[in-house]
């Protein structure tokens, strides 16, 4: 595969010790492997779990470190091996950075689970720059109708509500909860919606009712202003709650709104435990249950889910440039939901 | 149907306060009303949820209480509009002791959540009698090849574990731990092993492997000995952690020994709360679910894979005359595994 | 329940002999039994199958006739023992008109497979009338945003088809096809776009594409120009093909139009055989499932869905009294898509 | 990784046109490329399916051929880039002999379904050999406590019945019915009684109810004595019919059989239609499934339940210079139940 036309360099922000700042920096452009592609990049989501990396609090973080995962752009180059995908394929890459296939997750299809999960921005340089180079086994194609500003996000933001509320046991006209909308809770209730969920939004404070609505949430419950699980039984009580909210107390006191053989599906990762007794459980048979990710193909069916039924994350995008104050807005909370970094290729 | 040649009057154990003691006494047998059936109690289990109605921390309780939820015995009376029922049926009522029909979860077919689910013993009188009168819709069938003392426990400390384990996400070969060897988990490690699992047994002390093996166990592993996840995990994870034993802190330390998409199921009832981190559950797809009874049809399903397969549980009899002795001795914990008070009916 | 200002008949459309005509009688009204309620009829929909108990081909039924099983209207009495329904609740009863609670499958709440299953117009007398006596266990409560014209035939079409796609191994953004666009299609395509799959409607002749579209289909094929298993694998291949049309020989045509895994779904009812190889489903793992109608809740989960998403049957109305020329217009496929008698009521 | 001492040959057993004979020849051993492994081979199953190779009626067969996909033996050379595998590891390779990753079936983890599936002795040299080089996507460890001999047939008969029994809708105590009595059928019979299902034996004349019996059996219907639908339903009903015999004309008596929500599950691989009529279908709920065969995790999975249970196919051994006489004796049917050829490696 000839890519004799590309320059031998590309630009990338990377931190050069943890906790940063980011500088944009020239780096010189390699061949992609056996079994990996080459791509350009347009777009990178800036993630709140990036700060994992950026401060290295995650494990293996070294140092320079180009991090980003939430990213979309097109092919240029193919490595040995590589079947199936072609120069100029449009396509997504997010958390989900690539399999071992050997692993015994990998054996039973559960590629999620790989004991050797690669992810973009800590196994290998990442997606805050104009150039990656990931396994094929990352790629996650982007169908027509979604830009790359829109796709991006979709692949670690959107791929892990969607595929959370699709596997959760809730069925169409049941009765779902989001807890939390900031940049994953406002694409589960997009998401809640166009699945045929009756859908609550539950966040903190009333001013928040007006955005959860327009997301096309059916019910509003302010967080602030009373017992969350009894003001989700006064509505029947929820098949499944999405806790997308870093808050394991906010999380325990959903339980006892959960109906019986309802579902607390847990998204937002911290280490603080949640709270539940074993009564609040059996008789209603209800769960706790935790939702990672998803795998390559999972991205790819979020965004053909996306483009069928219109869910877009709501989106700010600045240019790489710009990639510390973008980086520090979505790590703010002040973001309006997300941040996406443009690379103008 | 009459009834002209049963004796006015039947012996029932009863308490006339909190906290006993018992005695027998006799009551005057009713007629059945509609829907409703009597019988011949032939044997009766003790179980340890009996001391909740007893000790009438239960909510709800009157006295003088006639408690007992394991019933086995014959139908000899049947009100208005039972049918596919008839006099002579050999039948087990359990924990379930009928449901109403009309709420939403009866409405679903999901009995078991049933808004006014009657349980003998608490609804009506129970089982420490030669007779009790239950509705058609508490009724289970008792195949051949299985006494009346064999039958009783099943009603409860059988359906539970048997409907825990056959409904979790364990498939046959798939590592289970039962944590507990009492009156539940005896029957959780036996059923464990019938259904195709490779089953470990979790309990206190050394001395109890011997037992553990002798029901099927493939593995043992002493709690005292040693950190109980770190051991699961050496066999592989376990898919499946049924909770027979009511502590919380047990429970939680075998949520690290369990496998990608593996589930704490939990039946062994305390206030005392599970303690369980986002990040333990979230990676490894990890759930903590509780699960109740069964319903008559269950405990059906349980009696019938019971005599196909020889799962029985290891009985302690006495007759009703002793139910005081029978019943401190299951409280106590010393009773190998369950009691079943027999009434030479 | 005084009923005492109800006036002492109703009007009712009934047939004398098998093949009707039909002519509107007085009937008498009676108070409901134990278990059971009265309604006053607001509107009824005439459906397909009505002509297998007006022409008595089904088996069981006698003469004279009302027939009718997609009723709404509101409750006007309440026998004893009715709970959790009151005097004045608006209710649907479709083709699922009582269950009996004791056979098999209604002691595994599996209420849709009762032994003694009732069907309205053929257990008793039916909706063609301005009032129906029928088992509490039949009622489907209406949700608010919904008339009586628009639920009565979510009770038989609405619920099959919704039930039929919720229930199959779709999930959202799946390819999903359904064949036929007829009384039960046109239902079908709506439910299966609002459910999120990419949907696409088969049915003979060009000059249907419009309407599927308009229904929400994102693709149509034309059944009469060309091989329709090779469209849909053009398509990808179809998860789940709904077979409406009661045509086995159409059926039959889809089978290597599934993806692996795919199943084709039956609810068009004929005798004719469906011919499949062991070949077409073994290395695909496809599977041909039959599915019947749905229960009480099924209907009204079917109305709360249908409320929330907006899916609607295309309806003409009749007044009771043209009931002639509203059944001859549905048996001849000429009715765009559902007829709806009305009472006036 | 050396191999300086094996020797540069070994022997396979090879047809050189359609239809054989079988002839035993030296073949050079070559070094596994990169992802693939070399194993001695200790033992290889003859498999009916063998036929449609050594008779070409496959597609794409071509000779000289070495067939045999029921492999067992050990490693004793490691390609580039192969994780997870040592030399000596002992393992089994059976249909499922390698996926490439990479097409839509491959990344949705669904590997039976890839649609570049390699089967040994079709894909590549087969099993009826000293040695053969495989992709390591196709190794399925040997538990202790089975020998090779035991585990070759795992590959295919195994897991094919195993697979099918434990993905079925029946669950422990369900009635399960295996129609045939041979190569598949046998070991069918054992793993449903293993799996804790009611177990009925199926097949042509009286004089297989011993045998039957031996293998598990809780019931026998001679196929040749009555309406085989009418047995099953005189116990109750089938919830699950396993058709390992490949007669599409025997498939279609048994649906009748089925009780509500029962699954023809069809592993017997013939062109013939079944013939199933809507109305069978509909009103029970009823469906009709192909299943395939299995990937080298579920190899492992059969392997590891039979070891843990005492499943094991019924075994006649020939050595490899045997194999004319053992093909043939496999293809008369006269088996019992298996072949399996033997290298005294």
């Amino acid at each position: 595969m000839s890519t004799e036309s590309k320059p031998p360099t590309f630009r990338a922000a990377q931190v050069t010790e943890a906790g940063g700042p980011f500088s944009v920096v020239e780096r010189e452009l390699v061949e992609p492997g056996p079994g990996h592609v080459r791509l350009t990049v347009e777009a990178c989501g800036v993630c709140r779990s990036d700060e994992g990396f950026v401060d290295a609090t995650f494990p293996g973080v070294s140092f320079p470190l180009v991090t980003g995962h939430e990213i979309a752009g097109r092919i240029d180059a193919l490595g040995d091996g590589v079947e199936d995908w072609a120069v100029g394929d449009r396509v997504a890459v997010g958390w989900f950075g690539g399999h071992c296939g050997t692993c015994l997750a990998c054996r039973e299809g559960d590629f999620i689970h790989c004991a050797r999960l690669q992810v973009p921005g800590w196994a290998y340089p990442g997606g805050y720059a104009e150039a990656v180079v990931v396994p094929a086994s990352a790629l996650a194609r982007i169908p027509e109708g979604l830009t790359a500003v829109e796709a991006a996000p979709m692949g670690c933001a959107g791929v892990t509500t969607f595929n959370a509320l699709r596997r959760s046991p809730a069925g169409p006209g049941d009765l779902v909860a989001v807890l939390g909308l900031g940049g994953l809770g406002h694409l589960g209730v997009q998401f809640a919606a166009k699945l045929g969920f009756e859908t609550v939004s539950v966040a903190r404070g009333a001013a928040k009712e007006e955005a959860a609505k327009n997301f096309g949430a059916h019910h509003y419950i302010d967080s602030t202003a009373g017992d969350v699980a009894a003001q989700l039984q006064a509505l029947g009580g929820a098949k499944v709650v999405l806790a997308t909210a870093a808050s394991s107390s906010a999380m325990s006191a959903t339980i006892d709104g959960l109906r019986h053989n309802g579902e607390l599906v847990v998204i937002g990762a911290t280490p603080e435990p949640i709270q539940v007794s074993p009564l609040q459980l059996i008789g209603a048979s209800r769960s706790v249950h935790g939702h990672p990710s998803g795998t390559a193909r999972d991205v790819e069916e979020t965004l053909h889910f996306a483009a069928l039924t219109g869910v877009r994350a709501m989106i700010e995008t600045r240019p790489l440039d710009e990639v510390g104050a973008a980086y520090d807005r979505m790590m703010s909370g002040d973001a309006r939901y997300r941040m996406v970094l443009t690379t103008g290729k």
